[in-house]
């Protein structure tokens, strides 16, 4: 069966009761299902397809950080971006939308690639070097860049599974990028709530809960050069933490090298506290950042106050709880730590110095 | 510590930046898991709580199906209903709503109940009697009617965790009720797409998706008797399915013994149907229904659009794939099996006949 056959299977639906979106991706059942872990006599890992030496075994590369000299699709990376052997979005190069009844559907347009963070098999991010969670922060933010240039796609969602209980089928360290035709319904929610805040009192939502978590001081784990991370006050999961810019900044893509190093400090203090903390818990971490201003076609009044309402931030959720019929049904969430004590817990702990 | 202390501490909270509500219980993390699962020499399992016998390892029951002549809190009973002895949410008989700055919570509202599906600790729903689970459906319906009395309670969510990567944190069968002093994000958002399409069209948007469903017969399973099973034109997850009645209903509590006789029938049978299928899935299922209108203080007119827009269904999630952190992220879903492929194989199943 032959790539382009597959792609074309794919569809985004509309859920009509509740508006969500669910990505039909019948091809996406053939993917390997926690291969590549199985260690050869030399200490290597022949069967993972993100190891150092085994670039072929990925589609070619579509971003590096590699040392002088060294050759696209080689060794001598640091950081390297490939598309997804097992997309659940492709573009088509020709969007079809659809409607029969109360029922639509989007074909042909998306992406998925892979952020293979480290050329060794058990570096997780916690333990790698400043430099190199640097350059998966740059490598998020020039392929978000990258892909904003489609007018097709209006959102692209950044995140990583760490360990299996929170969705890797993979060991080696990864975080991936799926580019959607739309608004997915969580950014949609939150850039509502964002722009009827700012309607109401001119102030920029994240601005002053910042504000009021510096006041209070009681759920933030640390300050660092214009970065927080804090334990959020309505926390789903033990532990979750978000970390955003002090300075109000509506896009990640307008981030320098010099505070995505910054960045790189702050999260890689994050992710060892919780290491510590609470057992190298399995996590998944997500982006919420602009949508494509390009796709939105919004007047440039809309624009603005898009601009002034927005406040990229990254959240990380523990996933150590089981997620259950009561949350599904109603969108409510348990969790049975407060953030306060969390936030205590991990300030506590010893981060990067 | 006091049963009465332990309560004091629940608070719901609400995220200002996705409006969704977390319940906040410290208490719950003292709750077992996995236990009363150890077997003894005679069959037996000492430790569960749930298992007819050991009625007073739990606090007292609310209602129950029991045998002539049999005792409240003692053996004789098919199904019966007791307060969740870890619960996520109790009332105290006094609403504390407060709000600082953004943060807003409400402490003092609630209700956690569990439902015991039979007295015996293997006989889960799908094999149990149709007038056992007609009972266990009698107890959601009459529980969320009496729940209801009390005006401080907007909803009721009920729902069923089956197997641990469901949740479950008890073998026994057994569902639960939780009730909230708010209405839940998820059936806000449905109550509102319903509401947008009835104002638009003055019909409820389930009976045209039935309609449609009817029309094409993709996606059925079963239709039995005024209620109809399918899988959902944007399934979360593969085998998803839901279960409604084909006349427009708005409210579960209306529904008559007769028609619960019927609704275990489809019930079981869809039961039947995924254990077969699908390798005895984990899953959850969930009740989506009326809020509590003497709670939510709407005007008589509001009240007739949310009857005539409003239909009550039960979704049923298998939980054989991970949620990770594009889903929790985006609020997208990624499902590799198509509903019409996952609808024709449960129709190729062999079902209640």
């Amino acid at each position: 069966m032959k790539k382009e056959h597959l792609s074309s299977k794919e569809e985004i639906r509309r859920d009509p009761l509740s508006h969500r979106w669910v990505i039909v991706a019948p091809d996406r059942a053939q993917r390997p299902q926690e291969t590549g872990q199985d260690q050869g006599a030399d200490g290597s890992y022949p069967d993972c397809p993100f190891c150092e030496g085994h670039e072929q075994a990925t589609p070619s590369e579509i971003w590096a950080r590699r040392a002088a000299g060294s050759r696209p699709d080689g060794p001598g990376w640091t950081v390297r971006v490939v598309p997804n052997r097992y997309p659940a979005l492709t573009s088509s190069g020709q969007v079809h939308r659809s409607q029969s009844g109360l029922f639509k559907k989007i074909q042909g347009a998306g992406a998925h690639e892979v952020v293979i963070e480290s050329p060794h098999h058990h570096e997780s991010l916690a333990d790698a070097d400043l430099l190199q969670i640097q350059y998966v922060l740059e490598a998020y933010r020039d392929r978000i860049r990258s892909l904003y240039q489609d007018a097709g796609l209006r959102y692209v969602q950044v995140f990583k599974n760490h360990k299996l209980p929170a969705g890797a089928s993979l060991q080696h360290p990864h975080s991936q990028l799926i580019a959607t035709p739309m608004l997915p319904q969580n950014i949609e929610l939150k850039l509502k709530a964002a722009l009827r805040h700012f309607e109401r009192t001119h102030t920029c939502l994240m601005c002053e809960i910042l504000g009021q978590e510096r006041a209070s001081q009681q759920r933030i784990i640390r300050e660092h050069r214009g970065f927080i991370s804090f334990a959020p006050f309505a926390s789903r999961f033990p532990f979750e933490v978000t970390i955003a810019p002090l300075r109000h900044t509506w896009d990640f893509i307008e981030m320098p090298d010099e505070k995505l190093e910054i960045l790189a400090f702050l999260l890689k203090d994050v992710l060892l506290r919780l290491k510590l903390a609470a057992a190298d818990p399995p996590y998944n971490y997500f982006l919420s950042t602009a949508p494509n201003l390009r796709a939105m076609r919004s007047k440039p009044k809309q624009e603005d106050s898009l601009k002034a309402a927005l406040h990229w931030h990254l959240e990380i959720l523990p996933r150590q709880t089981a997620v259950a019929g009561f949350e599904w049904g109603s969108g409510f969430y348990i969790n049975s730590r407060t953030p306060e004590e969390a936030a205590r817990i991990l300030r506590e702990t010893q981060g990067l110095s």
